[in-house]
């Protein structure tokens, strides 16, 4: 192709992007070559921002710009039930279903041996040693309903067995709003088998 | 939502690309913050580098980092015959398809009455005073088949009526492994209109 060089550049990166091929990002640059000089500066200022200003949280591993995250100071929030997550991500998603007023541990990651990643990987050692000292009395398992997600929602059933906490997990089932037609069968057998006295 | 505030502000920045809605830009948002810093950095050198380094080649006003561009500095290139296109992307479309050693004018838009753009805010004037200067003898217009690229190209062709200029205007028809059922009846008409001996 015959653009210039500093346009290839752009675009090169671009791509590097999630699920942006070179066409989306060849949109993108032009849209980037005629906007105004300030959306520019302030997106490549908001870029840096993020890596420059963004770290984990000592308490609950939450990505924040301040120590402890804005979930963590908050103190109407019940200091006795931890809800643990895979990523900040999880966490978001959940506090935008107002599950009341909940803390969190976030994982970072999830126990997967095909790709080595064990229990030392994530942060299950600092999710103990919050229970003993905060005095945690319920830890809603919150990690996704597939193999990895229950895999390391079982380890944290084991480990923290001999403490004197109650372990739950999130329920499985089909979707609020969701057609029985098109639910896979595994799900289906998960909402049958965690059926509930009407 | 509860993100931090530099998550937050990237997040709004990104959905202000086109296409680009808030659950994209959320997902661009904890990738760019996961990645290397090279790459931010890079990204956002690359953003800063398209607007300061490139600008428009004073011959054929292509998007260029250096004037005149590329394309008007090879000298293989016909000198006689010059492709007019609406934009710089258009000219690069027509180039993949290695049209042969095409000029180009670009003319920056098109003649739209309806959003008050008329024949004085895109480059036709430049494009007149190029034909005289240096002796072009065809003008192939590969404006869009739509209402306004062929307003365009009738406009021009009234204007270099007067000029000892070929003026010629891109075939419009079905396209190349198109298949006639899922074709407008606009286009098979333009194209029945436009049949040639076999």
């Amino acid at each position: 192709m015959f653009y210039p060089e500093p346009i290839e550049r752009l675009i090169e990166n671009l791509t590097r992007l999630p699920g942006i091929g070179r066409k989306t990002a060849t949109r993108l640059a032009f849209f980037l070559l005629n906007t105004k000089d300030s959306y520019i500066t302030e997106l490549s200022r908001s870029l840096t921002d993020v890596k420059e200003k963004i770290r984990l949280c000592s308490v609950c591993f939450n990505i924040t710009d301040s120590d402890p995250c804005a979930i963590c100071r908050d103190e109407r929030r019940d200091k006795s039930v931890v809800c643990v997550v895979e990523e900040s991500s999880h966490m978001m998603v959940i506090e935008s279903s107002n599950p009341g007023h909940l803390r969190y541990h976030v994982l970072h990651g999830v126990i997967n041996p095909l790709e080595g990643i064990g229990p030392d990987e994530i942060r299950i050692k600092e999710l103990q040693d919050r229970i003993v000292r905060e005095g945690i009395r319920e830890v809603i398992v919150a990690t996704n309903p597939n193999i990895e997600g229950n895999t390391t929602a079982h380890y944290i059933g084991e480990i923290l067995k001999h403490l004197d906490v109650t372990i739950t997990r999130i329920a499985s089932g089909i979707p609020v709003g969701g057609d029985i037609v098109y639910i896979d069968p595994l799900t289906i057998k998960s909402s049958m088998d965690n059926r509930k006295n009407l």
